[in-house]
């Protein structure tokens, strides 16, 4: 166990690096019975590859994914899926400028004194690639969601300080950086546009919106909702805030106004963002995700070899400017691999 | 497993009510040899005491900790260790009021579609009380810590809007509310006061910084350090939103601004927070904490009766008018208890 | 997590040792709206007590429990049981004789090996005393069995080489030594008589039968229901040995002897005890347990010091000749807990 | 979480049928550093396969392993190991005849019950073939012994009822049947050819031997090393009793003889196979694991359909006469996988 599992009863385990063999993971707990198809989970893989907008870089992997087991005539068997997506590109590559040298922004001297040594070859394990086994088992996550009528969106708020509206959730999916309307979107470009202009990269908000939990989700203490949440979300590497409903705004509210009122139609508004206590009310969940500037950059920066020199880096080739057209679709993922566990969790409590 | 333990290796087991006969809990996996004291671990407990300043009511809990097992001449023995504190005041009271109607802001009706009934005492297990038990366990795992020479500390940098400088940090512990600074005490009280007399509440913000954590720390996909952290403090009653360094403000940022450049003498500065792909850098470890307002407000709320039907609801009693100087010492246990458990997951990497 | 937890779903951790405050421990995912009687609780805990036969001394431990939260109104609340049973016995003894010398056949030599030191007073956690907290996880744990009525029966089958007939199962929790039958008491007093005239002791065999678990019960792989058993079982001091259905005959019986034939009226012998795959098949399940003879003689033995210096020990006082009487009660509270934590995890597959 | 991953530190998480694309898992948690040979698993590998005596049939998996990630450079990374093994032979076949019939002896009722359907190719997930991830697993569990020089092995006691003296147990990985002894191995052949004459089937008993281990191993209540052990071993398939040391002959014997006695050179007897109150004594660790004869018979069997009529079943091809060539390895493995987890649990409790 060294955190390459996600989940008590439905479980997420996953294996690989940005330039082995491949990744992919294991999922265990799934219920017995469920439809699963190769290609919905394809799609899902499909969204979180670049071409969303022009601030991701074109890269040739297609991140074709095999199911290996656990699924049988279309449906879930119960016992574990295996699933593995090879590397395509894995072509040798000179990583001497960073086999040495700290790229600053990234893990590589956590990396060095956790482990000793690293897999310095494009990032190893703490690349992005290593997400495209969440999104496979947030697509299977769905499955049981599905039983509950639970949709789950993740759509952008910010990119660079530009904030969208939240006009039109409908096309999310099919727009460019995912974006919570249309109209940002130039806006948006023109940014990106200035930016890597200038070598350098930007951050950018995602909010997620769930529909359909049924109030009682959730654990007293611990393992109350939002802290679950808030784990799986900021697991997801680039994540540097989470907030649920008024989120930090509400450390500067009033009791009176923050506080939802019940009606005989239900709460009349959502400051809590779907959770009391820990607990779901029943209400849409509500979660906001800062993700911070990609920390590749083309300018120079300065750092310090693995001998403690002082030095200068840097980072060329083709990198994104931000990060968000990948991420929200993980997001996505994770928050569905949350709630598939706690719902199989609070099936415990049904009487017979 | 419904979520009452906190930790992998260093894990905090925890029951009890606001109303039943105590609270209390089992520190399991806590290394043998480590010198423990029962005062200590009391003036922990005090400090979460009421009578933070004039925000919080005065209730005559003493909440005196008995150390049932675990601990022999002084120093653990590597077993199991059981501690109880028990509730002094359990008078009978008259709950009619909430028995049948939930509170807004409270976690009253999650509880009953969970549950399918609830402890209504005094909130039963929602009720803030359920901390004590935490601020027993993170008492215990400051003796991991002291192995390491890390020290945590947490102090309040915002009250009903109103920020604090970080002036002196080293008074923290004995100034009101654990307020960053000086200053800002008369500005807060000013306000809660007005506040007070409303009948209204106010939320805050807290902030933790973590010295001493050596490199290395967390694990690269699920298990980040910061995704245990938000994990942890998310899982605190009230808080609403978790940052890790520069946090949302990150997302507004350029990578050449966020990125903290390395030199010879180490990180020129801490924008991310002390942690780098979830894993330590060696810089200290900065979180911030969003503190909702106590939903518990004396004004009138409109509210239904468990039976679907409308009615309003005034919180009579002396209740506390903002949460954090109760939830404050609650952070830090909870970020103690998390770096336990991080650094003895850690240990598993160690060669012979 | 230091092996003070039993059960994923339905987790009993426990605490305590035999000469400090008391022992107790936490039950976490009890499911809500079960009747629990602390009366019923009680009684198993005084049918572990001693005075089971003469093979038994009689101490003074009342051994009360009591019920710390999670129960109102004599239900289960969904939250976490907390209980707590005191040490009346604590007086000061003399314990220099074994503080720096090795028991023979005790875990005294390992529990220096593993913590560096040990509380020597009766064994602290090694005791088996420790035993009275699984007793009490069982008897809860049997409010989730009365669900599906589920029944769990421990009988004593040998002790001392001297096997009981299945005669009358019915009056095993009334009947001395919990013996499968009448007939054989007065060959077990007569055996233990003369090997306690001998300073020696004796060891035994129990047999555990389950009657009414539903088929489909234990997981394909690593969790076979008969994997989970066998730790479970195994877990309780003093057993050598466990064995499901024809256990250690089977491996020397042929295919066509060993498999049971299925009949309309379902299987038509149950070599299997009940588990076939790893998985329930509907029929009763059927376990047996080697329990070794008490380590502590009368006699003297040989050993060494802390030192590693020889000499001779000969342990004194009132002792157990047999520890079957009491194991009797903590094999069955094992077995109970295993089921309810197998039952809630199957719960997980069902459909809505 | 249904049961495919064994280890809480060191963690094997399988997944695979026999007749899908192919078996597989993940190793978590192993420490970095560690030197790993493709070759040296692949050669654990060849010893499951079939060809170890005339009990086994002859089939053409080549059964190749194919490590994915978490090893880089013949050294271990610390991150998550993912590994492959293809399933060759998935040509169609013909499953008429067990697709709607239970065949005795095996889990298929169970299977129904507990999923509402199964994969009836070759067994699905209840195959054997399913332990080629667990001798993947053992093989880099052993990099973790060999940092502590221990070593593990198993061999044959008993086919048939026949034992084998414990002779010559250095070529115990050579010889036909892992026998204990050279001598045995006609005597064995000549049962099998007779039973094979009658369509019938044969058990055994596997000794496992483990020198090396350091005392202070396992956890004192629940945890035991005992009680993992048999969790380890009741959990490989045909397993069906377990015992340690003296095992189930301790239960006839007395105190005075089951005690070992210590001197200054160490125990002057094994009784207790190496553990004593669920701690190692860092003597030998000594089990015995009872093997049934393997289900599938070339004789007629009385049995049900899925729709409950009787019927009869004769199963046809080429099956094994005895698990025990098969299973002896992956006893091995378990064996491995259960001390490399407790050893690393165990590191929690050093000093720094």
């Amino acid at each position: 166990m060294s955190g390459n599992s996600f989940g008590q009863l439905f479980r997420l385990t996953s294996y690989g690096e940005s330039h082995g063999a491949g990744l992919g993971g294991v999922i265990d707990g799934c219920p017995a019975g469920l439809s699963i198809s190769e290609e919905e989970i394809q799609q899902e893989l499909d969204r979180r590859r670049p071409g969303q907008g022009i601030a991701s870089t074109a890269r040739k992997e297609s991140d074709t994914v095999h199911l290996l087991s656990g699924v049988f005539e279309g449906k879930t068997t119960g016992t574990a899926i295996g699933f593995h997506i090879a590397n395509e590109d894995q072509r040798s590559r000179d990583y001497s400028t960073i086999q040495n040298v700290f790229r600053p922004g990234h893990a590589d001297f956590g990396y060095d004194a956790k482990f000793g040594f690293r897999d310095y070859r494009g990032g190893g394990r703490s690349s992005g690639r290593e997400t495209v086994s969440r999104v496979v088992g947030g697509a299977v996550a769905q499955a049981v969601l599905d039983q509950y009528g639970i949709s789950v969106m993740a759509y952008t708020r910010e990119i660079g300080g530009i904030e969208a509206e939240l006009a039109d959730l409908d096309g999310v999916q099919e727009r460019p950086y995912f974006a919570a309307c249309d109209d940002v979107i130039p806006l948006w470009e023109e940014r990106i546009k200035e930016i890597m202009a200038q070598g350098d990269t930007l951050g950018g908000i995602v909010e997620i919106v769930v529909t359909g939990v049924p109030a009682g989700l959730g654990e007293p203490v611990f393992d109350k909702l939002d802290a679950r949440l808030a784990y799986a979300l900021m697991g997801v590497g680039a994540v540097k805030g989470v907030e649920i409903g008024s989120g930090f705004e509400a450390a500067r509210s009033l009791g009176s106004m923050n506080n939802d009122p019940m009606t005989a139609e239900g709460f009349a508004s959502n400051s809590a963002g779907g959770i009391l206590g820990g607990i779901s009310s029943g209400q849409s969940i509500v979660a906001r995700v800062a993700i911070k500037p990609i920390p590749s950059i083309a300018q120079e920066q300065q750092t310090v070899t693995r001998d403690g020199e002082e030095t200068t880096i840097r980072i060329g080739g083709r990198h994104d400017i931000c990060a968000i057209p990948r991420v929200n679709p993980v997001l996505r993922a994770m928050t569905r691999l949350c709630l598939a566990d706690m719902l199989l969790l609070q099936r415990r409590n049904i009487s017979l």
